[in-house]
């Protein structure tokens, strides 16, 4: 059986010199993956008449759904619209219903005049059938050609994903029958790509050709995901088990977890299956710890706090760090990092806590240490552990590693001391 | 003159199921543009030998220059060096000078013994120029083939970035002629893009067909940019400042700045000028604001901490907001933001202070207010000034628009109480 295949095409000048990042194709592709479609190739254009026609073409050529995004704002840049009403042989009309949607937005949500540019937004070619889009006024557009489908959605990431997961995705599994693929992904921590890959070589040898292995190296760890494909779904998630059950004993000294979570997220299961808190003193940080773990809706039942402890001085004054330690030794030392591990127990009263202390560049300030030298400590009330580590890499990247990595020592300490 | 054009290539099966955002691909247009080379389309493929080909064949048809990242880690989905190696006519060859920078790196950097999978990152086609990566494994590779220059670099973020800052762009400048692009920016922030654009409507009527403008909409702010393309440099950039003194004028009420910068930097830079402080006290941003600021390496000049105070305890306890007013009132009101503001001033000491309090989503809690609501306070040690918000997206964007406004609201205060 043959796979349905799709491609994406994104527009937008904004996309080709680089002032924004290309967010939504994942989004796209990881719902069009799990409803069993393979992507073929991701496209990005400019606002450019004759490049998104080609991209039409050539998408079309090799694959049976198109998803196109961006170009649907109401500005003068904007020229995908009428792109399409010709490339479909169409003429605009007004869609009485995104009509509709567009008056109640701006007269009753955002209870602001309605503009001609902003009524332009309810026409729509009328070869297409409106996919009605609930969070903006950039109705989707569903075409068919020549047994072909083309999306076109608008480019604001709130607005695409909710036409992928209430219009596209139905109506796309309703249409096509498709062969079924299945994903197991684990997630490793402590472990290089290369040395990861020699552990696994002989499990990796073993894979018969319709499953295959991926690594997704990322900030110091390393998540593997297998990719079954097969008709039989129930013949087909059984084998893929058995494969991912060997992975897991294969790797289990490096596993931090046999879910596609992050980090964060296994953090917050393992404190609220035990109904445990944590709290946070983050120096070099800035925050970032607290706020990776607060992305999770439920973290108010785990999450305490956070002293962010730049300044010396809030270390002395309200994490009570002694005071004669900093002044005669600096801030980033081991000592420092525990003496936070227990202000910030006391102060914030959690049951773990994090704290850390480091130079993430790239000036190296007046510290004795090299840029990248961290001193991570996690405890609880009777015992912290504390660990240095030298990052040498940007400083957007030392902080994402120093956040995961003490989080990956909570993860620990949390298991050992519980 | 013809505009030299660049087609960037980026290979890996991660990027078509969505496991991975492409951040590379940004990078790479924002330095091509700044070096006067137009960007006409990027690729995304899998690891798959056909579809890597049919790129290099389309891609080489329409652009001068083709950058291709990704596929050359050391693990075995990835076969984009042996594909170039045929595809360039080459045999696979030991580079010395790589494979000696491979040993510096596991031997005496990482201290780790080589694996014969680390050793073939050393090996290249006979037809490529190596590109030393000093930051990484995997060299880069430059080609030449009827006319036409490809590059291939390691898809890891901070490799990729060195090689095309220290070895792409100095290369490429000198290999072709460019006409110049100039790109000028500002930021605006309280008004819509489609208010915008009806606002400078006529402006953008005004303009000549080589100077082009973009709307860059994003969290509830708007870039615009010019772009102008010229071969006389003075004359474009005269042409280019009047024009954006002319757009800067028509948009002053909203304008954020007038350089490509974002939000936090703005704020860094006034305070840095200033020599003032801030401090954050926030609840439902969980840190991200103290995040935002710290991204900034002078931030600890200007920035001296933060208390996240999630739970209700830590408000009172250590920001000294009145008990009972969070008893009878709950967290989100306009008055416990103020108080957050006086405490965390009292606590951490700075010129000014922000306070955030709200409920993200997407669960309402037990407060009152729905979700979305959010009070922002920022003062300093005489004044506070207090709004509430209603943010209407999901957890993450909302988060996002509560730190971003909180900014702008702290700017403007700065602006007016210094």
């Amino acid at each position: 059986m043959k796979n349905t295949t799709a491609s994406i095409i994104t527009i937008g000048d904004e996309l080709l010199i680089g002032q924004v990042i290309d967010t939504n194709s994942a989004f796209i592709a990881q719902q069009l993956n799990k409803a069993g479609i393979w992507l073929n190739r991701r496209v990005a254009v400019g606002d450019v008449y004759d490049a998104i026609k080609k991209a039409l073409d050539e998408e079309s050529a090799i694959s049976d759904i198109i998803i196109i995004t961006g170009g649907l704002g109401p500005t003068a840049d904007d020229i995908t619209k009428p792109l399409l009403c010709e490339y479909f042989n169409g003429k605009m009309i007004v869609n009485e219903a995104a009509l509709e949607n567009v008056k109640d937005i701006f007269l009753n949500k955002l209870k602001r005049p309605l503009l001609d540019v902003n009524l332009k937004q309810a026409e729509v070619p009328d070869t297409c059938t409106v996919l009605q889009n609930t969070r903006g006024t950039a109705p989707g557009m569903w075409f068919e050609k020549n047994g072909k489908v083309f999306v076109s959605l608008p480019g604001v990431p709130f607005e695409m994903m909710g036409l992928i997961e209430k219009e596209v995705i139905p109506r796309l599994k309703q249409k096509f029958l498709t062969s079924h693929i299945l994903h197991r992904t684990l997630l490793t921590a402590g472990i290089g790509e290369s040395f990861l890959a020699e552990h696994i070589k002989e499990f990796e040898a073993s894979l018969p050709s319709h499953i295959k292995l991926a690594y997704l190296p990322n900030y110091g760890m390393v998540r593997l995901r297998l990719t079954a494909t097969g008709n039989d779904l129930a013949l087909t998630e059984k084998e893929t088990d058995n494969y991912f059950a060997a992975l897991k004993d294969r790797v289990s000294e490096f596993l931090v977890t046999d879910k596609d979570i992050n980090m964060e997220t296994v953090i917050g299961q393992l404190l609220t299956e035990r109904k445990k808190t944590v709290c946070t003193a983050e120096s070099c940080t800035g925050g970032y710890i607290a706020h990776l773990l607060t992305a999770n809706p439920k973290s108010s039942s785990f999450f305490t706090g956070s002293v962010v402890c730049y300044d010396a001085r809030i270390k002395k004054e309200v994490l009570q760090v002694n005071s004669n330690l900093i002044d005669e030794e600096g801030t980033v030392n081991e000592e420092v990092a525990r003496q936070m591990v227990t202000g910030v127990l006391n102060q914030l009263r959690s049951t773990y806590a994090i704290a850390v202390t480091g130079l993430m560049g790239p000036d190296a300030g007046d510290e004795k240490e090299p840029v990248g030298t961290t001193w991570i400590a996690v405890g609880n009330k009777n015992k912290t552990e504390s660990r240095k580590f030298h990052f040498r890499f940007d400083r957007k990247r030392n902080i994402e590693l120093t956040a995961i990595n003490a989080l990956n020592m909570l993860r620990t300490f949390i298991l050992q001391n519980s």
